[in-house]
């Protein structure tokens, strides 16, 4: 009776373990998708204020990569879970890397943000900017419902998506170029722009990439750094 | 006398596929290195050719971040590893994530080198190139020591060094602005050469990113996202 105790009681922990890891890597997803929300308003709104709240916020994103790294780890090692819990707390540990870069990105542009607060406006970048950050901020979240829901079908079309975002910043750095050929006054803040536009360009890969582990996790097949026509015939063809 | 041999015979087994491990993970490294030293070369010289070389490598090293991946993950679900063993095998899965986005990075560089192939020389601009390119191939050359070797000492270099890195980018960056001012037409290859310094600047970081997993394995304090200061008193404290 003993026995059968303490082996339900290990496997209620050991539940409890996986869905705190699990648990953890929402909240750590919470924070990033907080900063880049910021990030964005402070750059859209020349808010210094927020952009310096952003660039201090982020030791905590990092904190958590930290920890979460060591928390499943510690159950890899003690509970030598079976393989599709042990292929889970793989990716978590890979996905949060990504995260974490999220992370910094959002980072660089609450700087930009401080930086650029005193500059005159966008003008027409501004439009440019707003649809590229409103791309990015619908992937991240669709990448966190993603790691969620373990959505197969919603994480091809984040990875879809992230074409999308990248003809986005072509558009707006071939705009700056325009911008800086017109007036040299232009080139040091349009060079700005198009780091902030870059660093959110670098998020819609990083979600890109964070939606390709969920795909390999949960359909077992190879399909990160593949296209997505790649994608679609390798779980068609299945 | 079996249950001996069998033991013995899994114990050689579970080793050489942990000395595998290692020895893919060093293949990838000098992969890697090859890319972003051809990347570098094919830049400054403006070789066209050996840029396209570069690009359609790339895939190589994607290949080897999933077997790796999955190396590990098999090793780690089948001989269930003692702890520093297992940290081992984590660190193995967070580092090539990281030797994987430097291929990316070279990949890039070896784009623009075909791009500007064709352009006017880089002038001033070659030398400030050429010393950021040597001190990155000089990072990555060391970081891929201190993976083999597990060195600290050098491990902490590294870190250290990713500050020159981080000024040269700088230093490039100011000089490429200047000379956007001085002549519009200038912006157009001013402005690809700064994003390949960027790239260049960001392979720095991921042997950054590398070092600091390499120490924090080693030494079993959390190192990273600090400074190198912080880091000496870490260490120094114990």
């Amino acid at each position: 009776m003993n026995d059968m105790n303490t082996t339900q009681h290990t496997s209620q922990q050991y539940n409890h373990e996986l869905e705190e890891a699990r648990s953890k890597l929402m909240t750590m997803g919470g924070l990033v998708e907080s900063q880049v929300t910021n990030a964005i308003k402070a750059l859209l709104d020349r808010d210094s204020a927020l952009g310096e709240k952003v660039a201090y916020s982020d030791h905590e994103i990092n904190a958590m990569e930290i920890m979460l790294d060591e928390h499943c780890a510690e159950i890899i090692a003690r509970r030598q879970p079976a393989a599709s819990d042990l292929r889970l707390l793989i990716t978590i540990i890979k996905v949060i890397t990504d995260l974490e870069r999220i992370g910094d990105e959002a980072e660089k542009v609450g700087r930009y943000a401080v930086e650029m607060a005193e500059t005159p406006t966008y003008g027409d970048l501004h439009n440019a900017l707003r649809h590229l950050g409103e791309h990015v901020k619908v992937m991240l979240s669709d990448t966190l419902d993603v790691l969620g829901r373990l959505d197969v079908a919603q994480a091809m079309q984040v990875v879809r998506n992230d074409q999308q975002v990248d003809e986005e910043f072509d558009s707006i750095t071939r705009q700056l170029y325009t911008r800086m050929l017109e007036d040299p006054r232009n080139i040091k803040d349009s060079l700005n722009v198009t780091w902030c536009a870059r660093s959110l360009e670098r998020v819609g890969d990083h979600c890109k990439n964070i939606c390709e582990y969920v795909i390999y996790l949960v359909k077992g097949k190879d399909v990160r750094h593949t296209n997505i026509e790649s994608i679609r015939e390798t779980l068609l063809g299945e």
